[in-house]
């Protein structure tokens, strides 16, 4: 089963993360976790309409980094195309996210601040990066629209896709984990560097986000890593 | 070509129709249009940030009805499914707007009444009308969420399409036209009571607004209905 959570990265207006509780309720979604928020009060809750259930319950987090442990994947959004955040990755567009579909856990989706989006350090953490395709005129979209794409297009694909998915696609998540750190402790013992270590790890965690790759192909590469690792010795 | 525009209809809040030009601007539309609109002041304006140009050249029209003669395809928007509105008519998916591109001239996407949404009236009039698949427990949508979910898909789909769609396929408006008048004519011989006309009429529009009829169907049609009236000499 996969699991979605919204998470909004510290929102600066109140108004915003009572739309996108709305949004959510719209199309069936109910996690919403908010990073550092900014205080919620009346405009929230008349934004929220009919989704008060959502905005109370909503989940609270004082550091970005409390995600990682919270979550099997996340996914970063961005609105804007061809600047330097996206050189840290290839981003996929919204209808490619049909393969986060397939993971067997907790996803969450992030959604950056009003005025900035995510910064690079949270994209960085990111297992993928989807794209909200813009005219280049006028990229920058009001939050609870971003949120609304995304959640149409996952809401479409999970229709799609019921009955049509089987046990052998589906990744599973602790075969991933291993598979990383396998590969990790393989990257220690080829390199001295800490930095190196750091950009080699990132590197292939971020070729598995996007890859999606399957149980057994995990427990194949797990294997080549940890004899590799073994020649050492 | 197929160009596109945004019909608000009798739109009550104008933050709204703020809203909506900025999500027009940012998937690359331009013509908005507004049916008996709200006043528009500071509301409008704010929301509608970088895309003041959109909202300061919206056309603004005193009838529904001036819409009838200014397009040639008129497609309805409903988030509500499974009331006696969709009875009128099957509703597509958004993802289904792809035959509409085909269409060779002005296609109006109509949103209704922040509260009530289209009078079946007003469907009735419309050539196809489209869905935005929602939850259940709360399908109401913000009026610019859901024009935002339409345009992304419709300028998905233009991207899907380009070099890939031939004249072959155009729908011709004017063969169209032709098409109708012919059908209204045979029916007009077929039958004398004026309501049962106009029943036969509408049923054969709407008919024809789902089943995107190509130029060479359109021609082979209006030559059946043609001859057919003629059987009455």
């Amino acid at each position: 089963m996969t699991s979605f959570s919204v998470v909004l990265v510290e929102p600066k207006y109140e108004g915003n993360v009572g739309s996108v509780a709305r949004v959510m309720k719209n199309f069936g979604f109910s996690e919403l976790v908010l990073v550092k928020p900014c205080e919620l009060g009346k405009d929230a809750k008349k934004m929220a309409s009919h989704a008060q259930d959502i905005l109370s319950n909503a989940k609270i987090l004082e550091n970005f980094d409390d995600l990682l442990d919270s979550y099997d994947f996340l996914v970063a959004t961005s609105a804007i195309v061809a600047t330097d955040k996206n050189s840290l990755r290839t981003p996929i567009m919204p209808e490619n996210l049909k393969n986060s579909l397939k993971i067997d856990g907790k996803v969450a989706l992030l959604f950056g601040r009003e005025d900035y989006g995510l910064f690079n350090e949270e994209i960085k953490e990111c297992d993928l990066l989807v794209t909200i395709p813009t005219s280049k005129e006028y990229p920058t979209m009001n939050i609870a629209i971003s949120v609304a794409v995304i959640l149409y297009e996952i809401s479409k694909l999970e229709k799609e896709m019921k009955g049509s998915m089987n046990k052998f696609e589906k990744a599973n998540v602790i075969e991933k984990k291993i598979l990383l750190e396998k590969f990790s402790d393989l990257v220690n013992v080829v390199y001295d560097n800490e930095t190196q270590r750091n950009i080699t790890k990132k590197t292939f965690r971020t070729l598995l986000g996007r890859a999606f790759i399957s149980g057994r192909e995990a427990a194949s590469l797990t294997g080549v890593f940890r004899k590799a690792k073994e020649l050492k010795n």
